[in-house]
């Protein structure tokens, strides 16, 4: 029987096979798509659903692509020609939240957005925020290790996670970690789960460990410098100087320019970066005064705001970056990240690699932990050439520096071909070896992460 | 030529073979040593010290023990006959220290203690306390995955390492993780080698996560309730009440009992059980009296104090706990941990447990994470059958209310015929082929952790 057949048997009406179906699950958000369609989209409703696809998959030797809501910006839930797609969307339910142990038991369909929605009623939340919060899935941030603009002080989905369920390649569940927020039983592989972009196994529960919604105020400091490095500087002071903030934000010229060509507002000073910061909890107020005198101290225009909502129209500027490149063409969204201390000295880099290369690379940052997207915008679906070369550029820059070609978007396939580069060949070679072990016969996204040929 | 003499050749002084130090070598602070004494304690000074002795090993398929300060409470690091017994507490160097970044890079051998003290001069700290901070080394601290007193505020080990430079058991070096605070280049192996126990390769070096130290006062908080199960409930209800305290140890009648014993103090009221809670940070004094308004509703008898050095005194009672019970006789420290609003049932099934096999079970825990250290205090070196089937039964309750049989001090030898039990067999079975990726021929830690015949 042909697999398609053995997936119908068994699975019926979650099978789908629609052209519209499978031509979605060929891209995610990276502007990127596989080459040919797959083999059908099964859309998971039960634990039992996914064990059944995946022992299918194991009988057949077929490639499955584990997939939440195809909002990644690394291409690692691109399926294509011969490829199952497993869904995760439809498994969304909220099985426990338990605000005396600061936890909930989930499943990894659901939104990040709609889970914080239902928190909030209990005083609480969860504190992964990545920009994509509204349409991206609990069990995608798992997956990709995802950050946020939160994440400097409240921490990264690796802070976030108890244990996971997972099924793995031959359709076996296994239970990962524990819902005490201690425990050290031998290795943690719900931190090796973290980030391993479906290619150890299907999550299919959650364990998360949440926090109280911050009480107090919110406070906004936004400044304006002279140009990025200026900027860059002065986060990075704000860092040393020991204050935290809960966001802090950088936007050099080039992004300031789109997003406010986007938004209908007047253009912004020329050269001009803009640092956007809040505060929280019960010294928002004083942390934000601390924060404005470091940053006039660095050349910064700064204005203070203690209004929530003010707050949040002075955030939307950063949130609209996406669209406001999406708007000029196909975006390459970099990653890179680096110590703090480092900023200036990186964007030193990307201002060499503008130059060399003669293209703009409109940059943001999330500059309290030094992750910075730098954006390369181009025609057309395929990335030129020359814009791999800058990009290479980059990813060696961040490197040098001590840092890392991604902070928070993955491999997927778009980064695969600089692995091996920033873990060397051993390092590379033994997480290979250990993929292996959950999927011996590499049928977990074949082709992304750890696949040299690129 | 005998391995002996194979390591001479390389590592000439660094070998040696006199009685004391193989003795000493033979067992760590759990009252437990190895069969037979290991053929040498090889102490390294540097990262190719470690490389000789694994590429030795390897070729000789001799078994390798690492060790630190030997200070573990599960035998993870008792070398017996036959074996390699490579210390690492020689390489004390810190390379560099960074307030701007707020990171530190460390050589595996220097005690926590040591650290923390040249930290401070820049105003820094690195969290991970364990009550064994001046006597434990931060490569045993990494390999156990320590907890501590501070850390259901300020987190765990495995919080605060950002890479390790790990030497496997071919002697090749690799480096894991990086700078930068954020990344998810490839797996994350820097998390897998945190608590792993000497079985995946040997720490050479570190980058550390830091903070910086806490501004303002420090409070401290005792309760003293007329049972456990009312000071585990008030505990319990500090935690789903959403203040945070710094330190939460609870101590039980038999605990205090002992620990008054040994310091002279008056005996405390029979039956009675103690909180003692500090609060740290600007909102430290208000924290404070919320905990004790939450304590009093909850039949506590309270009394805070400001004064720093009060607070010092009164946790020295919870310090005082471990050479209290080796004053009685040998201790068996176990270690579960579970949910928080589970601590009152765990308490019921420590006190069950008491009446059925007809022995005290002095328990402290540390209340804010859910992390209890029941004591089985016996005479002589081997834990008799009866306290072993006690603690087994410690152990399924723990992981019945959804917890762990080892919160903090790992698996070693005492709780490896418990792992799977844990674990279940699938994934038993994993996480030992994940070691056999690291340690193909099996020489690192063997008899540690994942062999299931004690
Ligand atoms: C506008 C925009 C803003 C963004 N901002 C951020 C940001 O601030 N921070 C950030 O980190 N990311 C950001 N992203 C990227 C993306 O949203 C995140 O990576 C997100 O975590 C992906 O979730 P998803 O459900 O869409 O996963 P998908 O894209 O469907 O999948 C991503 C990867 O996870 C795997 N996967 C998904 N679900 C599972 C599962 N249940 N089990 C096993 N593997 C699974 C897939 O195989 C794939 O490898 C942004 C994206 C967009 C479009
Ligand atoms: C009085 C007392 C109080 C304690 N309190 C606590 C507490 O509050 N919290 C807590 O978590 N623990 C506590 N412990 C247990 C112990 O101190 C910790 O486990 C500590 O982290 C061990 O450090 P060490 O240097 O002594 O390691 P060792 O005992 O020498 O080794 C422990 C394990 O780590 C491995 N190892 C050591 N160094 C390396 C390295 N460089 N590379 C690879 N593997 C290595 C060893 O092989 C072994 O498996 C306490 C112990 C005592 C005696």
């Amino acid at each position: 029987m042909s697999v398609l057949s053995l997936l119908r048997e068994s699975l019926g009406a979650l099978v789908a096979t629609d052209a519209a179906s499978l031509e979605e699950a060929r891209a995610d958000r990276s502007g990127h798509a596989a080459t040919g369609r797959p083999l059908a989209v099964v859309h998971a409703e039960r634990v039992e659903h996914v064990q059944q696809v995946m022992r299918i998959a194991t009988a057949t030797r077929t490639p499955v692509v584990v997939r939440g809501a195809g909002t990644g910006l690394a291409g690692a839930a691109n399926a294509g020609t011969g490829e199952i797609v497993l869904s995760l969307r439809r498994m969304t339910a909220i099985h426990e939240i338990r605000p005396d142990d600061l936890l909930a038991v989930v499943e990894p369909g659901i939104l990040n957005a709609d889970l914080n929605t239902e928190l909030a009623d209990h005083g609480l939340w969860w504190p992964p925020d990545p920009a994509s919060r509204d349409i991206s899935t609990v069990g995608g941030n798992i997956a990709t290790g995802a950050g946020g603009l939160l994440c400097a002080k409240y921490g990264v989905v690796r802070d976030a996670v108890l244990g996971v369920d997972l099924v793995l390649a031959d359709g076996r569940l296994l239970h990962l970690g524990h819902r005490s927020v201690k425990g050290v039983t031998g290795l943690d592989l719900t931190a090796l789960v973290v980030g391993s972009e479906g290619t150890l196994g299907v999550v299919v529960g959650a364990t998360l460990k949440l926090r109280r919604l911050v009480p107090g105020e919110t406070c906004t400091v936004t400044a304006t410098f002279p140009g990025v490095r200026a900027a860059a500087a002065a986060s990075a002071a704000v860092t040393a100087a020991g204050v935290q903030p809960a966001i802090m934000e950088l936007m050099d010229a080039a992004s300031l320019a789109a997003v406010h060509a986007l938004l209908d507002l007047p253009a912004p000073t020329p050269g001009a970066a803009q640092l956007t910061i809040q505060t929280d909890g019960p010294a928002a107020r004083s942390e934000a005064d601390a924060i404005a005198a470091i940053l006039q101290a660095h050349d910064g225009v700064t204005v203070v705001s203690h209004d929530r909502e003010e707050g949040e129209r002075l955030l939307a500027i950063r949130r609209s970056m996406h669209p406001a490149m999406a708007s000029l063409g196909t975006t390459l969204i970099e990653d890179v990240s680096v110590p703090r201390s480092a900023m200036p000295a990186m964007f030193d880099e990307i201002a060499r690699i503008e130059r060399e290369y003669g293209i703009p690379i409109p940059t943001v940052a999330h500059a309290g932990d030094g992750n910075l997207h730098p954006n390369f915008v181009f025609e057309g679906t395929e990335t030129p050439p020359h814009v791999w070369a800058a990009a290479d550029e980059l990813f060696r820059a961040a490197i040098r520096l001590g840092g890392t070609l991604t902070g928070e978007h993955g491999i997927g396939v778009l980064k695969r071909r600089w692995l091996a580069d920033e873990l060397g060949d051993d390092q590379w070679q033994l997480q290979r070896q250990i993929a292996a072990v959950f999927d011996p016969l590499g049928i977990l996204n074949p082709g992304k992460v750890f696949s040299p040929d690129a």
